[in-house]
Order: C-alpha cells, then structure tokens, then sequence
C-alpha cells in the first residue's frame, strides 16, 4: 500500500496511526502542501479533491478522506479493531472522531489560512486567534464528554487505542503548535501521553516522517 | 426517539432523510439556532458540544453529530441498508459523505458566519463569497469523482439512494440559497433531483419541518 500524505498534516498523521496500530507497512509518498503539490496533475488525476491523505491499496484502488481510509482499513484488516462492533460504543466512538474532524480541523487547515491571507490579508495574529477559538470550542465539549463517561478509559474508549484517539492526538499537537493552553483539559493530556508511549503513535508523528521538512 | 434539529440545518437534514428512507418514525425537537437555543443550559445539558442534530433513542441514549448518528442508524436498523458493506464500495460512499461533511459544510455554517460578523465585521458580500469557494471546490472534485466512475448510478453509489445522497441534497439546497451557478455540476443536480422525487427526501425538506420558521 502506498500513503500518500505530508508529514505535519492532522488528517494524513490519523491514517498513519491506524496503519501502525494495525501493524501495516506502507510506501510514504509525500506530498508537500506549503508548496502546493497538491494541486499538480499529476496528484489531481489520483485525486480530484486534491487533499492528503490518500491511500492506494495493493489493486490500484485509491481512497481519500482520512476517516473513510481508516474505516476500510478495519474493515479489511481485522488485527487491532480501532471502531467497536456494539452499536452504542460505536456511535460515541464515531462521535468523537467527527466532532474532531468536522467541528475542528477543517476550519483551522493550511487551505484556510492561505484564503485569510490570500483573500483578506487577515493578519497572523487574528488568524490564530480565529484557530484557537474553534480548538477551545471542540476542546471544551470534548474534555466533558470524556470526562464525565465510564466509557473512557485509559484512552479514548476503553483500555484499547481506535479511531478517536487516530484523530485525537494529532489535533493536540496541531494545538501546541499555536501555543494553545491545554490546562483545561485534562483528560485529553492524559489520553496524549497514554498514546505517545505507543510506540505506534511514536512511529507516526510528524518529525519521524521521511518527508519531514 | 426524539431529533433535535433545526429545520434549515444540513446536519440535521441528512439524519432526518436517514429517519425517512428506513421508516423511522420519531419525534422532532426543535433547537432554533438563530435565537441561540442550541447554548441554552438544557441543551447543552444533552449535547455538550452545542451543535444538532442530536439523536435520543429509545433507551435514553443520546448521540450527536449526524455522520455518527446515521451509521448507528445503519447498524440498528437493517431495512433500507444506507452504506454498503462491501470495502471498497462503503469507502467510496464514506469518502463522498466526508468531502461534504468535513471539505465543505463546517466552513460554511452559521457559526462561522456568526463569527466574521462578530469578531472580523466581514462585509456579507465577501462573507458569501467565501462560502460559495469553497461549495465551488467541493462541487468541481464531487462532479469529477461522480462523473467519472461506473459506480455512480440514479444516485451517488448505484441504484438505491444511501449515505451520500444525505450529505449530498442538504449541501446542493445550501448552494442555491447562496445562488451559487450549478450548471458545472450537472452530475450532481441530476442526482438531486432523482432523490428530490422521493417521498424520503421531501419529507425532510426544511419547509416541511414543524420547527420551521
């Protein structure tokens, strides 16, 4: 399989985890944002939408969007199931992930802050503000879900890392990077440091990517 | 079980036609986002994060965000399957259902316009014009993707109407309330307006909801 994916992207660094839990081994192909790669042909004629992650599995087929990546991944590699099969479990376990990849990153990505620059000429400053404003927004429903569920445990839900911790972990350190106060939340520093010492988590971060810059 | 929802949220749309297209009867909440109920200590008492819709089943559970919320409906529900089950074919729909719910909605809904208004004092023209990039940029990679594979049949995948097509009839109303010019995406409106002749789907329109306004 090949990933094709930048090395400090939320989205592809997800794919990345869940292909080393699940113990995959995988052809990085980087594809570097800051300089538009992205949008050249040849990456638009794999994919349209032009984003990373995209995986290409081992019959040619290409698959983009990183949750529906990682759903095929479980659906098809059984080892290490990163969503729950009982209906209830699976639902919180879907939820967190999408009140992190919907209500958070897609408004603070590189393709948005180029825009606020590009468009409005949206100083740095007010264009971090802008980012940490919908982190602690999500950050904040986020600590009291967990918090306040049996269903949490070591990590996101239960004693075994999955999907919600896949996009978890790389939205915190998307946080840190805007210097954002994580005091508040507890409970997902927890989780962080329960999944960096994976060392599946380790394997994926962005600074241990071949095509780190 | 009860929906909270708002009659014109797309979010709330594509639960409301998941309801629809398996016969689902429920009782439907209305939450008004524009007066800010969402905010209220009773709502944020059910749903922590604020936002609808938010599912209630019958056993006193309550789910939110609408992507988890239909996959639960899927698994608990079997009439009227809405994802495939083969992988390739549920990544092809997942990854559909993902380029709207996370490349195009978040960027576009009302908290998003709440807060240019209220932080940034963005004019409304450069405001719509904002939203309308990035319908435009979802729509040309949509159109390409739908247009371009044998999968794509009356509806997004195939012949029945699915998960994708949820996501898909909220976003192309989005687009037309914003006047947006459809005519590139004539893949796109041809699917529309095949799941617009379904009674499913015209039962969930905004005008036909109770809580409309």
């Amino acid at each position: 399989m090949q990933l094709y994916s930048f090395f400090n992207s939320s989205a592809a660094w997800r794919v990345r985890i869940a292909l080393a839990l699940k113990g995959l081994a995988f052809e990085s192909c980087g594809v570097n944002l800051r300089q538009g790669e992205q949008r050249s042909a040849a990456y638009l004629a794999l994919n349209v939408s032009g984003s990373v992650p995209l995986l290409a599995d081992d019959t040619g087929h290409a698959i983009g969007q990183s949750l529906a990546i990682i759903d095929y991944l479980d659906r098809c590699f059984a080892q290490v199931p990163l969503v729950p099969v009982e209906p209830l479990a699976r639902a919180r376990v879907w939820e967190v992930a999408h009140l992190i990849c919907c209500d958070i990153h897609p408004l603070n990505n590189l393709r948005v802050m180029q825009f606020f620059d590009r468009e409005w000429n949206v100083p740095q400053a007010e264009r971090d503000e802008w980012t940490l404003h919908w982190m602690r927004t999500g950050f904040a429903a986020l600590e009291t879900m967990l918090a306040g569920s049996f269903d949490t445990g070591r990590y996101c839900h239960g004693a075994e890392p999955g999907l919600a911790d896949c996009c978890l972990v790389p939205q915190l350190y998307n946080a840190r990077r805007f210097h954002l106060d994580l005091t508040p939340y507890p409970t997902l520093q927890r989780i962080e440091e329960a999944c960096l010492a994976l060392p599946a988590f380790d394997a994926a971060r962005p600074e241990n990517q071949i095509d780190a810059v």
